[in-house]
């Protein structure tokens, strides 16, 4: 396979939309990412979303819509879904599309318009991201069932609720510094601590908030050059995908993301690297017990350890691992669809050196994981400056 | 890009399984597919579905929920979506996923459950295939836009609407001898004529049924032997995808399918043939109007003659270019997130010499075409003995 380079982000906030429609959101992130890369015309549109065909005022068929908006009128366009995890998988299917040589030029837009949606109808649609038949019917809504992870987590390995508080202080200090997130308050461990709880043990800090927005990506053959000249080349080095059963309770052992750990095997192993050569990790923390977790399979951690990783203040942007260096799910927003293109965009920025007051000292290689489900489906990504 | 080749096919019959699930349906697709294959576990699993996630009893995420039923647990696995061209999209991902060489073994699975639906909601379902804001929500069903579509093609041609009958006639003929197709009677053109009404022009028998059912194909290198050796290989000589408008009436000719005749081209071209190089032609006659448009997109009939041509005779089993060779969506039935892969087994079954009582004579290259909503997104993929 050819490699395959990034040439070009878009992005809109993270927020709640009101006067936009989902096509608006995508086509400003759309549009921008074409313009960053100098693109007047990609030959192929991937779309990512998770909820626009569930509940009230449904659309699927997204790719045609999105195109005809952007003015794209023809161009090839289909949509990628993973629940939660939808982004990686259009990204992954870009960077295979590409890579392929049948395509040269591939837009990637992860989308998401959760407001004007009832809240009731938005909660049963993220539970269609579990079993529908084995956890969903049963009454659990999606954070019930990481709840119950967190809960036998910190019973297996000792952790108290407190121990968690660093991943969400660094999301939002990060996301303070980033116009586009959608929570710009930095907290406080006391606030962390006061959090109103939502499912025990999970309190209101501990967790994503939902929203709108739209993020994009122009996927090209690495020796394509940018409209950018001055910009490092930051090319895909690794692409791994693996699931798990999507029921927590079908795992081998629920407290471990095999499929994160699975995938991100494979994309060490495609970049010819381990874990103690990446400078930044932006993770899927929609909770602080996936983001403990998600340090776990991916290497940087002991198993049980995550915390403690976090407490050692390894996390932070001058850590020996920043995570979430815009602000993560936590608090750059959790759009679900198009949380995962959002993570690539920031590592593209971070490796550009063009992540502003997010910026990190020079780093060189940086991965973004992407999770459907609890853990079911899991997207990893290399990206380096090559 | 390396040389793609489909070794193994698997299919439910299409029709009302109230006693299966989704995946339950999925999984003996793909089940039977990697049999045929002779592989034990792929490299990727693409879904393609439409509806799973609208309406009651939702499921999202069923890349991961078919890839653990089937007992290939950790398998990397999403859904595509373009509609009721989700089938094209999945398999056109499936096709880059082998031919850039990332992996190996692509397993392409469309499943679609559409029984257990209330009618209201498998109708507005079906609707998010067309522009919600411009189409949908002024209240045309997905129907009532074909049957707008189609008057208006009678008045500026001036067909009779008799003079569709060929292609019901064909379809439910082919598909009398197919024990996967859901309908099994062969109809008179008697029968055509005086068929109930749904939405005027368009009658009962103008119309594709919908149902449940599942179909999968296994894709890897061309140079990978098959557990049947005396199979011809049979490669994807040529694939492409193209959009126009979701909103019929965006269009720059609402009686012409630009994405249909931008997508074959584009597949044309990458095979080195033209029209008259298609032995048959599986085309997307989800209602008798559509096959009318495919057959006048894809160069094989004048603008405005495509009942013409169907008048001659020439798209029946003996004619000139053999179309819906097991039934088409017309009989076989329409499980719409299923059909794309259906057309994929059929034409491979076909070109292997394996389609039993419907089998051509010795055909060596066959279309498939697949289409999401009323012409907005496109799949032509072009499959021959190599």
């Amino acid at each position: 396979m050819r490699e395959v380079a990034v040439l070009g982000l878009g992005q809109t906030p993270v927020g709640e939309h009101w006067d936009r429609s989902l096509v608006s959101l995508a086509g400003e992130a759309a549009l921008g990412a074409l313009n960053d890369a100098g693109v007047d015309r990609p030959d192929t549109l991937i779309v990512s979303n998770m909820l626009s065909g569930t509940g009230t005022g449904t659309q699927l068929n997204l790719g045609a819509l999105i195109a005809d908006w952007c003015g794209l009128k023809g161009l090839e366009a289909y949509k990628a879904e993973a629940a939660c995890g939808s982004g990686g998988a259009a990204f992954r299917a870009g960077v295979h599309a590409v890579g392929s040589g049948l395509v040269d030029l591939a837009l990637v837009v992860g989308v998401e318009k959760m407001t004007q949606t009832p809240g009731a109808v938005t909660t049963a649609g993220l539970a269609t991201a579990a079993d529908g038949d084995y956890e969903a019917a049963h009454g659990p809504s999606f954070i019930a069932l990481n709840a119950l992870v967190m809960r036998r987590y910190q019973h297996e390995y000792g952790w108290k609720h407190d121990d968690f508080a660093p991943f969400s202080l660094n999301a939002h200090a990060n996301a303070a510094r980033n116009p586009y997130a959608r929570l710009h308050q930095p907290i406080t461990r006391e606030e962390y601590r006061r959090a109103r709880m939502v499912c025990e043990p999970i309190n209101l800090l501990d967790s994503s908030p939902i929203g709108d927005g739209a993020a994009a990506v122009v996927l090209a053959p690495a020796d394509r050059l940018a409209r950018d000249g001055h910009r490092p080349r930051v090319v895909v080095a690794g692409s791994g995908a693996a699931t798990d059963s999507l029921a927590v309770h079908d795992r081998h052992d629920p407290l471990w993301l095999a499929a994160a750990e699975g995938s991100a095997r494979q994309a060490y192993a495609q970049a010819g690297v381990g874990p103690e050569d990446i400078d930044f990790f932006e993770l899927h923390d929609a909770f602080s017990i996936m983001a403990a977790l998600s340090l776990e399979a991916g290497g940087f951690a002991e198993r049980g350890q995550g915390p403690r990783f976090a407490l050692e203040g390894k996390i932070l942007p001058k850590g020996r691992l920043p995570i979430a260096t815009h602000g993560g799910l936590k608090a750059r927003g959790h759009p679900v669809g198009a949380t995962g293109v959002y993570q690539i965009v920031e590592v593209a920025r971070q490796l550009w050196g063009a992540a502003a007051d997010n910026q990190l000292p020079g780093p060189r290689v940086g991965m973004a994981q992407n999770i459907g489900g609890s853990g079911a489906t899991v997207f990893t990504h290399i990206l380096r400056i090559a």
